[in-house]
């Protein structure tokens, strides 16, 4: 029997956040399959709040990286300069070059309408990022510093958010995986604080 | 080689939410490595902001389904009855007897003081819950209508938020999965509406 539980592990902790990425294009093929696992996701009421835009047109995406650009330099000047310092140290500042140099941007849609429409759309862009992993692509989940001047600019009724861009492709990113905690410091025994490994 | 994109799907698309549960207990040890895949989600400037409470002592399972229902009770309340007989027709009231039936419940909390708290634990969700299907057990994610109830029954400071409570166990649920959209209605191609399906 396939351990199915020990790969599904093994997956998630070979998987990486990638800015960067070859040339080489995946086919809209591979991204609606990796696309699949979301359909399966549960969600509030089954509303199934999630919508997709694939982008591979390049003046779409210049459109996006634009628009996420506008939105980063407000927030950046509303930040400590030691705080912009400390993003750039771990790679983040106003531009993103990924939105229009990735192959394949996959905008995550939710309709603002459904009950937990939030949690419903992250748990399933939870299965997206697993599956991307599986294809043997990559990606990171960028999360537009104001949302809603992307969704304008892709012309978006407002009852529906933008709640991640991701950019898809093959790994050209050098970085390693930031370290994780280990769970003997995250997880509890009955109660708030009381750590289950010193049982 | 093995086909773990394909067994992934089809790991999401078994999947079903489960509302009851065999007496039979998962040891805590199978708990634990259900978890082990939520310590390698990416989250906002990895800040890791999920914690867990693994509750298998029978009083804190009642307290946390009587402040639970003290939400629900409270919810119910604000619905109309149209929306209330929707809700029981999807197995839906204010009354949650697998939090306190169910062999094993995780509560998983969020720390509001990271950036973008509730997508990293929502994406983390999204892990455990393929991570529990893969173990061969069975949950539904729970979200408390009023959560700061449970956060206080459980003593859990307020820059902490109960996220979802998961009742864990084998399951002893008949009902089939609800059926999904297809991704033809879900996927647009580079514009808004504009369905992939169609080119």
């Amino acid at each position: 029997m396939v351990q199915i539980n020990k790969m599904l592990i093994e997956l998630a902790e070979k998987r990486k956040t990638t800015r960067k990425f070859t040339q080489e294009k995946p086919s809209l093929k591979k991204i609606l399959d990796v696309l699949e696992i979301a359909r399966h996701a549960p969600s509030g009421s089954n509303k199934q709040p999630w919508r997709f835009i694939v982008i591979n047109d390049s003046k779409v995406k210049a459109l996006i990286r634009e628009a996420s650009e506008k939105g980063e330099k407000k927030f950046y000047k509303t930040i400590s300069k030691k705080r912009r310092l400390a993003y750039k140290a771990m790679g983040n500042t106003w531009q993103k070059p990924m939105l229009e140099k990735a192959p394949i941007l996959v905008a995550v849609i939710s309709d603002t309408k459904a009950p937990n429409y939030r949690p419903s759309v992250w748990l399933s862009i939870g299965y997206i990022i697993l599956s991307i992993e599986a294809a043997g692509l990559s990606t990171v989940t960028y999360t537009p510093s104001d949302p809603d001047i992307v969704r304008k600019a892709l012309e978006i009724p407002d009852f529906f958010q933008i709640e991640t861009i991701l950019p898809i492709g093959f790994s050209a990113d050098p970085k390693r995986k930031k370290p994780r905690k280990s769970l003997n410091e995250l997880v509890f025994k009955n109660q708030w604080n009381k750590l289950l490994a010193k049982q």
